[in-house]
């Protein structure tokens, strides 16, 4: 059985206040493309699916357009679950009378848990569709009053799923989760994954997944494996945060064998516009093509620029950051403690290294010490001045 | 074939901020009932399912919920259009996808006007689904700069629609809108009906739908027939505004026979609390029975009464206005000009004519006087000793 696994769509995402809708669409027609090709047996969303409970009504029309030419144009069958990011309620709408035409979309859990059955050649593959859900939801579900931790949420499903597992069949779960080969260490995260649950509370134990013949994961941005080349993260199709700058995007093709025994290949997608950053001088930076990148710049100039935005946009239409080469320097460090003791010439050195990254010659603080001088020597003839006048008056 | 056409729902409606989704559901589990027992060949839902663009969650439920039992439980196709309460794009989420199973969803106008069509031992019947559209949308679609009111709206689509009408097949319209039999007449509107838009360009005249067999409207919350019994608003499931307090609330059953003649029934809904005023004095109203129902009270008490509401609650919990009966009098009408020139006699005299309903009598003038006098020669008194006491210090 070949099964397309994607997550992470984000639909209706604004990165920097820029809609991300084009270059979704840009990406999700590549996606559609290879499934005309490839013709999978069953395409898998693994959560967040939308960026927010009530996206905007141009992602809600993007998502509509995807799933009705992938289950109704190209008949390959949709597995989805919503993930943190979506409104349990709003996207399981529906799911019932679309189910017979081939989405099964999993929105609000269900102590029933009942899975999606497909067949090939060698017998049939269960699908276990496990929306993202709180805690308390798993708890009030269950009844069970245990239930106080992602983990704990995670085991009680698992092994509600287990229970009742047809040892027959070959079994994939669809999760949407933080799951790591430890259970509570802190990796993998972006900017752009907004954290579960304060805490460390958030990390599900990847070792609960171990009985199934595949668990298609969303919620990391990152396409990897976790613990075991069986469960893996699809990654999300773009770059939405330059903290993912280096990440491939794409999604992942999975052949089930006969014997349960999975095959993964990695594709790859193409985004309309790459999100990375430039390193560059404003007088180099000038020279590049132009280009139609997110970019994020950081500039290399010792000097401040005057609107270096509107100068980076001739270039680089859709920048989308710009900032400054930290310098880090002894100086940056000097707390207000330390600056309150300065006499005016260190402070002057202090900031000239900080802002220059090179220590001031003799030469300019020798200019420097005839100009606070000269300010200073003003500034006193003034108050004697202004105390004249007030005794005069 | 038999057609049930219902409207105006309003899903996740609040009315003086109380949810009805209750109400809503005890009424929608009758008219499932109903459909049960009655098996008509479809059902109509004439636009503003919803009661806008983005329902709580509960709402959402409600109706996927409603609309899963009559669709995939009892079989019974669904009609349904968005009203101008409903989002487009969100109600027309997996229309596509859904219709193959029964539901018919029209959230966005698309120029295809496909009708959907039903057979029956005679033939086809051409459902023509039209969802609520501002003017601007319509001129959008069509690429028809002359399209300005919703008058130039619904003409230009029912010529559209009427250009290719089948005349051999039976015709049924579904719209939302304010249709009138003269084109611009103010009536029948309620509270609860938001304007379409400013200025007297919301109304589309009867006439243009003359050509149809049967016309299933929304928007208007009273059932009633436009011009000809056969063009017809089903009117909301429930009373959403106390200037609704006298309708009968609940859906028309047409029979459409072989000629394209409509015999219509009207059916009742019970609500499960009636929305109605009460008008007693406060002591009266104490000896009423304990009533679920939503009431507005009209207190007939000629004396102000201490937190009326709370006492009103004891025998009507759920009662969402308490007013006293208004008392009209010549003196209301008095503007602060005038009044500031009036003594202080002639002030208490217009108050308490305002209060009471009638004229103080010669005795209550006189204590007023009596006690007027006193507070003023007390004010007297203090004025001369707060001086003494500024002269002392």
């Amino acid at each position: 059985m070949k099964i397309f696994h994607t997550a992470d769509w984000h639909l209706g995402k604004l990165v920097q206040g820029v809609y991300m809708t084009e270059d979704q669409r840009f990406v999700l027609q590549q996606f559609i493309q290879d499934i005309e090709k490839e013709q999978p047996d069953v395409v898998i969303v693994a959560g967040d699916l939308y960026d927010r409970a009530v996206p905007p009504t141009e992602a809600v029309q993007l998502l509509d357009e995807v799933l009705e030419t992938i289950v109704l144009k190209l008949k390959i069958p949709v597995l989805a679950i919503a993930g943190n990011h979506d409104s349990p309620s709003r996207l399981h709408f529906g799911s019932k009378i679309m189910e017979q035409n081939g989405l099964h979309m999993s929105g609000r859990l269900t102590k029933e848990l009942r899975p999606v059955i497909f067949h090939d050649e060698f017998g049939p593959v269960h699908f276990h569709l496990v929306p993202y859900c709180d805690p308390s939801m798993v708890r009030n579900v269950f009844a069970d009053e245990e239930v106080r931790t992602h983990q704990d949420a995670a085991r009680k499903i698992i092994t509600e799923i287990n229970s009742r597992l047809d040892p027959e069949a070959r079994h994939v779960l669809i999760g949407h989760a933080f799951v790591t080969p430890f259970g509570d260490e802190e990796e993998n995260t972006s900017d752009s994954e907004r954290p579960l649950s304060i805490g460390g509370a958030e990390y599900v134990d990847a070792q609960l997944f171990s009985d199934f013949h595949y668990t298609a994961l969303g919620h990391l941005h990152q396409a990897h494996y976790v613990m075991e080349e069986k469960i893996r993260y699809a990654g999300s199709i773009l770059k939405y945060s330059i903290s993912e700058e280096h990440h491939r995007k794409g999604y992942s093709v999975v052949e089930l064998d006969q014997n349960g025994e999975v095959t993964i290949t990695k594709k790859e997608l193409t985004p309309k516009r790459d999100l990375r950053t430039v390193e560059a001088t404003m007088s180099e930076l000038l020279t590049h093509p132009v280009c139609e990148d997110y970019v994020f710049v950081r500039l290399l100039d010792e000097t401040p620029i005057l609107s270096p935005m509107e100068k980076i946009r001739s270039v680089y239409p859709n920048a989308m950051h710009v900032e400054r080469k930290q310098i880090v320097t002894q100086a940056i460090s000097a707390t207000k403690q330390t600056r309150s003791k300065m006499s005016d010439l260190e402070l002057f050195q202090s900031f000239y290294e900080q802002v220059k990254g090179e220590k001031a010659t003799e030469e300019t603080e020798r200019i420097f010490k005839e100009i606070v001088d000269e300010l200073l020597q003003d500034e006193n003839e003034t108050a004697v001045q202004t105390e004249r006048e007030v005794v005069t008056n």
